[in-house]
Parts: C-alpha cells; sequence; structure tokens
C-alpha cells in the first residue's frame, strides 16, 4: 500500500459564513489533507502538533479513517493552534479574524521511522524551514514531493522558501501567489518561472475557477464543479491537495496524464468538501458518492469531435 | 450552406491597453461575430447601420471575407457608433471613456429578405425591443436563435428584455450578468431561474475563467486557453459568439452535445482574438490555425480514466 506523508498543520477553527457560524471544530491543513487522502487505498501519516486541549475524540475520528498519528505530537502544557475566520457574502474572500500559533511557534517536525520511507510526501502550507527539515529525515527519495505554501512565505522567508521550493517535484500555489512569486502577470509564464525554480510541475489553484496543472510544454486545465451552494470553503484546498497526493500514493505513477488524473480527482474531493462546515462532509463521503462525481467531472469537459 | 444572420452594431472603438493605444479602429458586435464566423462554411450576415463616415476599405473587408452586408444601413449624413475605453494592467477591468450613439440612435432594422429565413439568429447585444422587431420580421422560424445582452438592458428596459428572451434558444450573457438578472449568487441556480424565463440553453461567459453551458440539468464547461500575452480582450465576447453560431449554422445540429463542440468552437476563436488589437487577428487567422488550436483545447481538458 503506498504511504502518504503529510506534514501540516493540525487545528481548531472557528468560521462564521453567511450561512451560519461554528465554535472551535477540527481544522488545518494536515487534517483536511489526511482525510480527504483516506478515500485512497495508501496509508496517510500525519506530521504535526497539537496542545493538551486537542480532545481525544478528534484522534479518535482519525485513527478511524486510518489516518496514521504517531508523528502528532501532543504538547500537554500547550494549547493548539486556532485560526478564526468570517466569509464574505460571495465566499471569495474572508477577513481572518484570529490567528493564535500556539503549540506551532516551536514545531520542530519529527517523521516517524515507518513514513521516512514515504512514497509521497505532501509539506502542506507551513514555515519553509519546517518543510526542509521533514524532506531531511527522509531515508529515501520519495517518487513525488508535493508542497503547498503561501504569500506570507515569500514576504517573511524568501531564502527559505526558494531553498524548499528547489527541492520538490510539485509545487501548489494559488493564481496571485503564482504572479507574487514569479513577478509574471500571465499565468503560462509564471508557471514558467516558477518550474525553473525546480518543481517539474507547477499546480496553480484558482478557487472555483478551476486549477491548471503546468509540466514542460504541456497544460491541464480541471474546473471547479459547479454547485449548487457552496457553504464553507475552509479546507477546500487542502481536500484538494489530498486527493491529489492520495490518489497519486495509491497509483505510484507519476506521469503527466496521471497527475491530469489526480487534479481531477483532487478537484472532486474539494466539491464534497465545500458542501458542510469544516471537515464534516469529507468525513462521511462513501465511495459511490465519490464514483458518481467523478462522471460528473467527465460529463462537464469532455467532449468529443474529430479534428481535421 | 447555412445562413446566419447577425444584428448588432458595427463601430469605431478607440482602444488603450497597457501595451498601445489605437486611433479610431473597425469593431462592433456585428463585425466580430460576422467576421468570426466567416470562419465556417456559413454564409453570415449583418443587420447593422453605420454613417456616412465609415471607410469603404471596412465594407470591402467585410465583403472580402464573404459577410453580407445588404442588411448593412449607410446613413449618408450621420456618424457611426464610437466606443472608446481604456483597460486596466490586469485587462480584467476596463473604463470606458466615450460612448457616442450616433446614427445607432436611430436604428431600425431591416432584415433583408435573403436572411428571412435564416438558419440561425444571432441578436448581438443592443436594445431589445431592436432584438425583438428583427425576429418579427422572419419568414420561418430559424433551428436556434441566440440572444446577447448586458445590464444596461436589465437596468432600463427589463419588460422589453423579458419579452425578447422570453423567444430565444440560448442566452449568452455574463456571470455577473447572469447573477443580476436572475437575484441568484450560485450559477447553478441562476442559469435554471434563467432558464425557466424561456432559452433551452443558457451559456454563462466567464472571460479568462471560461463558459458554461447550462441545459436542463446538464451542465458542460470550456475554459479559456491559458496564453502568454493578452493584448486586446476587446471583441473577445462577440468573437466567442461568431464562433459559437457560425460552428452551429454550418452543422445544422442543435443537440447538447453540439453546442458544447460550438462553446469549444466559440472559446477558440476568442483566444486569437485577444492576441492583437481589435479584429485583427480574427481576419487574418487561417483554418491550419484553427485547427492546431482546436487540438490545444482537447489536450488542455481531455483527462482519460476508467470510473468504477
Amino acid at each position: 500500500m503506498g504511504k502518504l506523508l503529510v506534514v501540516g498543520t493540525v487545528a481548531f477553527d472557528a468560521i462564521e459564513t453567511p450561512f451560519g457560524q461554528t465554535d472551535k471544530i477540527l481544522g488545518g491543513a494536515a487534517t483536511f489533507i489526511g482525510l480527504a487522502a483516506s478515500n485512497y487505498n495508501v496509508q496517510p501519516g500525519i506530521v504535526s502538533v497539537v496542545g493538551g486541549d486537542f480532545p481525544q475524540e478528534y484522534l479518535d475520528l482519525l485513527k478511524s479513517k486510518s489516518v496514521d498519528i504517531e508523528g502528532l505530537e501532543v504538547v500537554k502544557e500547550g494549547k493548539t493552534f486556532f485560526w478564526s475566520g468570517k466569509y464574505d457574502h460571495d465566499l471569495n474572500t474572508r477577513d481572518t479574524l484570529a490567528t493564535e500559533l500556539n503549540v506551532l511557534a516551536d514545531f520542530n517536525p519529527v517523521v516517524p521511522m515507518g513514513f521516512q520511507n514515504a512514497d509521497v510526501v505532501m509539506l502542506g502550507n507551513l514555515h519553509p524551514e519546517i518543510q526542509s527539515s521533514v524532506l531531511r529525515q527522509l531515508k529515501s527519495r520519495p517518487k513525488l514531493i508535493v508542497l503547498d505554501t503561501m504569500n506570507y512565505w515569500m514576504e517573511h522567508t524568501w531564502d527559505a522558501l526558494i531553498d524548499v521550493i528547489g527541492k520538490v517535484d510539485v509545487i501548489t500555489i494559488n493564481d496571485e501567489e503564482a504572479r507574487q512569486l514569479s513577478g509574471e502577470y500571465s499565468l503560462v509564464k509564471a508557471a514558467r518561472k516558477i518550474s525553473a525554480m525546480g518543481p517539474a510541475f507547477v499546480l496553480i489553484k484558482k478557487g472555483e475557477n478551476g486549477a491548471l496543472l503546468f509540466h514542460e510544454k504541456r497544460i491541464f486545465f480541471a474546473p471547479a464543479l459547479p454547485l449548487e451552494e457552496v457553504f464553507d470553503p475552509t479546507g477546500a484546498g487542502d481536500t484538494f491537495a489530498g486527493g491529489f497526493t492520495g490518489y497519486l500514493a495509491e497509483t505510484k505513477n507519476i506521469s503527466f496524464e496521471n497527475l491530469k488524473n489526480a487534479v481531477i480527482h483532487g478537484s472532486n474531493l474539494a466539491s464534497f468538501s465545500v458542501e458542510r462546515f469544516g471537515t464534516e462532509r469529507i468525513q462521511d463521503v462513501t465511495p459511490d458518492e465519490i464514483e458518481t462525481r467523478l462522471q460528473e467531472f467527465k460529463d462537464l469537459t469532455q467532449f468529443d469531435f474529430e479534428i481535421q
């Protein structure tokens, strides 16, 4: 079974959308990635940190979904990372109301022995030095290393970010961040410049406007599934990453053709994630539902005419 | 040969983009639609109006592209409709600097006898009463009537707009306008409401984020081709409409499957249009270039895995 090592936050989120609000609920990039990936025939393992306030039921939930949590450090005297945000009426913009790093401030990731030979490594959005530290602990070069990051690290830790970008195969980044990282407005040019920094594959996420996969001179586009309602976008990008890497760790094929499939699988899972608050929907999605919606993606994008 | 009747503006445009600016050049919805459609095996005919200042070379250009201009009225003592706009650095927003209706203010469209039995009718963005007047002059019901409109008519001529929307098969509209027309934020819900007003097909244009075709419970999505450079977006939507209706007038097949193909053809031509100012690129695009880029659209969107 393919092993997927996931590094990222495990957190409490408090979310306000036009449709309601939550108290502190389960959140964090590694949580969404791990739960999403658990829909594939893989062994996901999380490397992260939480405080003594992190409830046993959340640990049990992850274990029940076959997410390995040996690498999830519990700092008894500390508090779990907390994020709170409020979404605008159109759900496309959000204000961060609170970010309390807590135990994340001193996070020193330790990759369990069992995952030092992972097939696929997903470096969730974190300080680039933490991401690099994880790579140094690996006993063998994974088939594929995927890195997520954000504008904050471009503004505050440029050198460390460029260093880790140079070590990965795939970078996932949103369109504005791709422009910021490359200094190019055209996403075609931006992807080319970013690829020259290291990653053979550049995956640009455009939220409800889909995702673009660039590799050498090839481009693949996957739309987001048009939905009746988007309830809560929190974690959609991480769910996408979990579906993307989960599919690749299961199939162990890193050709461009198979990465295209992985992009569709990621978009597919993300379309479930936004239907309810936090991880609610991605926790209980069934294999039948996943297959049905994959067919909707085919219907949405596939056409058939002869080109002369 | 399929006949395509096109109603819309023929204009002078003065355009300013970050890459340069033009004096008064050939523009207008019917111009772009007619030139785009002339790439198909169809007879496009324009119904529009210009002033005595409209140069013979532009009339000759349209004729040389097999665009019938019998329905293009020349008001000798009048001036041609003039639009001027300036694009923002990202080309996604523009300011209108001038709109001089001139001869368009009293436009009374007359459909030439030869086009009163058109196979496909494309009602470009104009006053909805002008659009209705064209439909009343038709001797037989076309296979397909396509209507383009904009927010201005929603705000100023609601009843007339609703009336003409009730008479067409396809409405093309951008995402913000679809929301305004329907009062729904979700494009899935918006399309359903708009379809209930009359059109069996709702085609929502999202500019660089592609286009969505809705029909009953089915949805098809076509991306815009990611380009190295977008030089001038003026007329891209009308070029899209010209490729869409040109393909349909040639194939005379109005199934959902064939409308999907038409959306791809429209997106394909639009991707050329933006490469140079105004109609420059769409005037000289070759059949080989069109075919090559259709293949790029296939490569961009087609994937192939079995769904269990």
